[in-house]
């Protein structure tokens, strides 16, 4: 498997990004992404019981179907405590997609991220349609990275490629999130393409796995987005067996697994106002769930992430945060080992004495400027 | 029922307060509060599993007696995360401020706050109780308020006084908090000191309702200390008969939840970098507790509170702080109203559809300067 930090396209999809006024500031803020033929598609969403319009109307629409031709994405409005002007502002933003690229408007997908609660300027994205879908290319997928960003300083793209019955295989993804960041889910918005052929019950299986250890393992800030959306697209256009089980699945699944750790870690690398890269080890734990738990809760201790930021090492705030988790290690047990702190990238590693299970979680440190961003951010 | 937002000390107590160097900036660091007579005990500490070795050694010693004379109180070292040596300091310490009161080693709490894992000076607190036992006077409780702070900006002290059986009972109390403050529970150092007479069984009667609804409903931070505790010492100096229930039990449990949200309040006021205090209702709740854990959510959003800082009217962080919290009110049940954003003081209130309990949390905003005190406290 190889795995490269930038999209490539697999076959039979594109893609394309433009601006179209949402965001103030006139930087790109729709994409949109499309398969030529219906590929199957896995989704997972946030658990916030807050969900936005796009969220809750995905929701139905997988109840309806498998197959999907394309998702239209816009960034700097959430469409979400927007109610039922919400619900019709969607509906009318995937009709527009659908008539422009000329499919079912039961072939597309929606998701929105931005600022909560404010009605979606929905005449804006609808005029930018046309110009969306012309848009639309192998190479258009940086355009569409750069469109589902807000407050991120970067595109986050991966693709890993694999061989798999003497066919290559590609697993591409974008993905953006820079605050708002905590499990469960997502916390962000992310998309696969893969021109794998598979049933929709191995993309399912795959998928979940790939999330429980990759963005479920991410926190920014602890606060839990209301439009968290993953969605898996996988068209068949690589044209090899279908991938049901044994081998070939657990060679996609591995490839999928690292696509999606690999686009949390860039998440974290970009928390909003960051200065560092933190990941968290806990090790000696009795479950994957336990250990996963212990490292949320240091990873979300506003003090433990103060101090790193201030290079300060104050690990008596690990052990603190560690107890208040609730799980019963005692303090002779618990081992703090952490990498120099004057590093861009710190580890810790805090190893208990409950078991064998370990969980590594990626958050960044808590600075003046994410404070700033957020006060501002409106 | 009369509040002074000063401490005046009950009949029969005496308290003080010097340097004795834990602090490097020499403020006061030492804190003694005393009583003449035996006064029965009741306490609460942190739920949190690694506890500080005062909390420890407190636990065991409320298991041998229900009757006390006297605290000791030092800030500036938490004596927490510090295995069997801090076991080993903490008990000096006691043993030397027995000696120096006179009485016997049994009758003596303690309790600290500050830096956590790091040995504690204890030399330099046992070589001060001489002067710190000097000191004890009905006026030294305010240099023992000032002595127990530590990030804080101005102590906290408050007192209730009222009449029962035709004798004036007065509760007296005075904390320290400022920073790592989160349920549960208490998440500071609180000692209240009354001339009430009531047995014990009552006293816990009373304090577990005022604890659940003061300092459990107070959040700066979301980080949950391992030093915090509750303390009050009745002497019954005053007198009058001895309350066990009816209503001088009801009179007394009002007056010690009266003191203990003020003291609450106070707390969440001197919030680490706080520019505004933020109470927080949720209304509508199916029970007390609903309404608390989604009023929390709510307080330990980083998202909100920096908004309150940037005097910003983004209430769709309100509506995902609450959904992330699980409770499952729906978009549509969620109406929230919140005074002047412009104001000092922030009132926010969320009203669901579910039920009729309500809650009252209080918290600060967040702020660049909570960042740095929180990056160079070491």
């Amino acid at each position: 498997m190889k795995i490269f930090r930038r999209a490539i396209m697999p076959e039979g999809f594109a893609a394309g990004g433009v601006a179209c006024g949402v965001k103030k500031s006139g930087k790109p803020d729709l994409a949109l992404l499309y398969s030529r033929v219906p590929a199957v598609v896995a989704c997972m969403f946030t658990t916030n019981t807050v969900k936005a319009a796009p969220v809750l109307i995905n929701l139905n629409r997988l109840k309806e179907s498998k197959f999907f031709r394309a998702v239209i994405v816009n960034s700097g409005n959430a469409n979400c405590y927007t109610g039922k002007d919400g619900i019709n502002d969607d509906k009318k933003i995937a009709r527009a997609a659908a008539r422009a690229l000329g499919i079912e408007e039961t072939g597309v997908l929606t998701a929105s991220t931005g600022i909560i609660g404010r009605r979606m300027p929905v005449d804006k994205v609808t005029s930018a349609v046309g110009a969306l879908v012309a848009s639309l290319s192998a190479r258009g997928i940086h355009k569409a990275a750069a469109a589902i960003l807000t407050t991120d300083t970067f595109t986050k793209e991966i693709t890993a490629e694999y061989a798999c019955g003497g066919k290559k295989i590609t697993i591409c993804a974008i993905a953006k999130g820079s605050g708002m960041i905590a499990p469960d889910m997502a916390t962000m918005l992310a998309f696969v393409l893969t021109d794998a052929a598979i049933t929709h019950a191995a993309l399912n299986r795959a998928l979940r796995p790939a999330v429980a250890k990759s963005f479920n393992c991410l926190t920014v800030d602890g606060c839990m987005s209301t439009n968290d959306s993953v969605m898996v697209f996988a068209n068949g256009a690589s044209a090899h067996r279908t991938i049901t089980g044994g081998r070939d699945f657990a060679l996609f699944a591995r490839a999928l697994a690292a696509v999606c750790l690999e686009l949390a870690r860039l998440i974290a690398r970009d928390g909003e106002g960051a200065t560092k890269f933190i990941s968290i080890t806990v090790a000696g734990a009795r479950s994957f769930a336990e250990a996963r738990t212990a490292a949320l809760s240091i990873a979300n201790s506003n003090l433990f992430k103060c101090a790193v930021y201030g290079e300060n090492r104050n690990f008596g705030r690990i052990a603190a945060a560690l107890g208040s988790s609730g799980i019963g290690a005692r303090e002779g047990d618990i081992r703090i080992k952490a990498c120099s702190l004057k590093k861009k990238d710190v580890t810790v590693v805090v190893t208990m004495n409950r078991g064998n299970a370990s969980a590594t979680v990626y958050t960044s440190d808590l600075t003046p400027e994410y404070v700033k961003i957020n006060a501002e951010y409106s």
